[in-house]
């Protein structure tokens, strides 16, 4: 187990009704916020009108802000950044998934910050300083309403960076599993996919005596399979909901890669995708993510059997144990495709046109490597992105 | 699954040497605390003249007062309020197991609040304000560390009771497995039981569709009992020491228990026992638990199957599942027997003249009930210690 510090300030107001008490929540932080969020859907679900109104009964005004796309983009960070500044806020509330949140948490840190704040993203600066958050979930999949991290699409360059501060962490996050009962299937099952890469991210180690972690890592991914499968067949199954929602931020929030090395390959990978092509984050990392696994697994092969066994329960094969290793991949991509996922490139549209393009800007021009698992070069991102194909 | 809040502030700094960080992590905070540990065994094993050169490097001074005994003594808490008012401390660290961080949050509460500060342990008032506490520990046990408790025993009445208060939980803990290694067999032994026995209280619950916790809280018993057993015989294994110290954590910093009703019977019956008889906490609970489990198994026989499989690794009888859940009860009493702990009271010297006294305060006189899976009325309480004898 390697040395770690852990600390996750996030309150999470969790359940039935949850978000009538974000008013409340809010008001001991601030007078005034920015609402940030996504879709009309907030306001056709009447979700919007709940929430000022509980604002309103609170005493808190608010300034609003919807139009965050999926890969959320900088200018509209930008536009929130000018709006605090010349309303005067101090705070922001954002109601959605985890582009809403992303994209919060961006003007969060440009907000104080004299220059561009895509300095954050592209490694010229880190956050000092930065507004508070919070959040109401609407989408269980990025885990940002409790994590450090925002990952935010600039279009010159079809660019998608992340920027990482525990100043990002919001101050409260309030998850009402009903909010998630209208999403659709292929939004859950993105999601759920997200959720589950998060943990193989973290799962996917050769730091050894992880125990611990290994079997918290494990018991969020079983859930997560179990449960997105009866989302999906009934959609209204509060419990169900429940179990995908609190997973997914469990995932994330960085407690089950405590005490080990991470991966992040499969991440960077997939940026690379949704940065250029628009796909959904969980369908590129569906896609991905078998490709990754085939290209890797013999560098551990037991880490792999574990992760059939526990997971999957795949029967061992003590014979010829990189059977069973193979058998868990077959499973993992099985598990996508039946939750409507596509696990190839080109079930999203996407040809080989760019995929050098693609390995170069995953890992620096060539001069880096994407992952730590195994290190990948541009080489081994070009032969996944092919195997994906 | 219910509707919950769940956050924890403690920020953990987890790993070897990272009690040398003490005095920068303390100078966010103070230039003077108050340093409360237990016996002279810190003194001895180098960690106090660790700790008090970090402190002074940092440019942080301190008042000492150790003399914490096991079931930590109301007395001595009103020493150390008296102590931080005379000399104006307003922080104090911690430095022992569960019985030193307890008694250092009851100063805690205790130094800015005017009346008695048994009044919070017996109900009459509930913490307002309290003084920062930070935590080295040295026995993974309690969790004290990261919960938001702290049970004192007041000799008068030979009373054992708990506080609990968001204000309580250490604004930091340095958790170093090597801090550990020279732990008795007997206090690691009673440490395990202790955390174990935190999960058991959250495990056993009738609140269905609880998948998540469920596989968190087995995550946490089955590391617990395959690296107590590595501890035991290994006791310089720093990866099995660090399990079992992560473990203990995780175990009580309320994660496991999120949207459950939980138990705690067990813990109100120990109390009674340790409030009288100052054995080990861990050692009570080890007498108790599988009494209880004999005691409640058959108002939730599918739990105590679940228990068995999942984590004892008993395979299921599926014509006669009672024997499965019995079968994972013995397999729980003999793990704490093999580990070296007394699973009778018996075996503590314990006799029956004192059982009626203790089922009486552990229901308030017989107006209360102990428990929350099955209500247990005094005498439930009554049947459970004669079942320990």
């Amino acid at each position: 187990m390697e040395n770690f510090v852990f600390q996750n300030r996030t309150k999470i107001i969790f359940g039935r009704d949850s978000d009538s008490e974000v008013g409340a929540e809010v008001k001991a932080y601030a007078d005034k916020v920015l609402l940030h969020y996504g879709s009309s859907r907030i306001k056709d679900s009447g979700l919007f009108s709940r929430v000022s109104e509980s604002l309103k009964a609170a005493g808190v005004s608010f300034v609003e802000l919807g139009g965050v796309e999926p890969n959320p983009r900088l200018s509209l960070v930008k536009e929130g950044i000018t709006m605090c500044r010349e309303n005067g806020i101090e705070f922001i509330l954002a109601v959605g998934g985890g582009s809403v949140i992303d994209s919060a948490k961006a003007i969060a840190i440009g907000v104080p910050y004299e220059g561009d704040v895509w300095d954050f993203y592209d490694g010229k600066a880190a956050p000092q300083k930065a507004l508070d958050v919070a959040t109401i979930l609407t989408i269980p999949a990025a885990g940002s309403e409790a994590s450090p991290a925002s990952v935010i699409t600039n279009t010159d360059g079809d660019l998608k960076r992340g920027a990482a501060s525990e100043l990002l962490r919001p101050v409260f996050s309030i998850l009402n599993p009903e909010l998630t009962f209208s999403l659709p299937p292929y939004q859950t099952a993105c999601g759920a996919a997200d959720i589950l890469v998060h943990v193989f991210e973290r799962y996917f180690t050769n730091t050894t005596n992880v125990e611990l972690t290994d079997r918290l890592c494990e018991a969020v991914m079983k859930t997560v399979i179990e449960n997105v499968t009866v989302c999906l067949s009934d959609p209204l199954n509060y419990n169900a909901r429940a179990e995908v929602m609190w997973a997914g931020t469990v995932a994330h929030n960085d407690l089950v890669g405590t005490g080990r090395a991470q991966d992040w390959g499969s991440h960077q990978i997939e940026h690379e995708i949704s940065g250029i092509y628009d796909v959904a984050h969980g369908a590129g990392l569906a896609a991905v993510v078998p490709a990754w696994m085939k290209t890797v697994y013999k560098t551990n092969i037991a880490r792999f059997v574990q992760f059939a066994s526990r997971v999957w329960n795949v029967e061992i094969n003590f014979q010829d144990q990189e059977k069973t290793a193979l058998e868990g991949i077959k499973r993992t991509e099985q598990f996508f495709s039946s939750i409507g996922l596509p696990v190839t490139l080109g079930e999203m549209d996407i040809d080989d046109k760019r995929l050098e393009e693609m390995a170069d800007k995953c890992t620096d021009g060539g001069k880096g490597c994407a992952g730590n698992f195994v290190k990948i070069d541009k080489n081994g991102v070009l032969e996944i992105l092919k195997t994906a194909l």
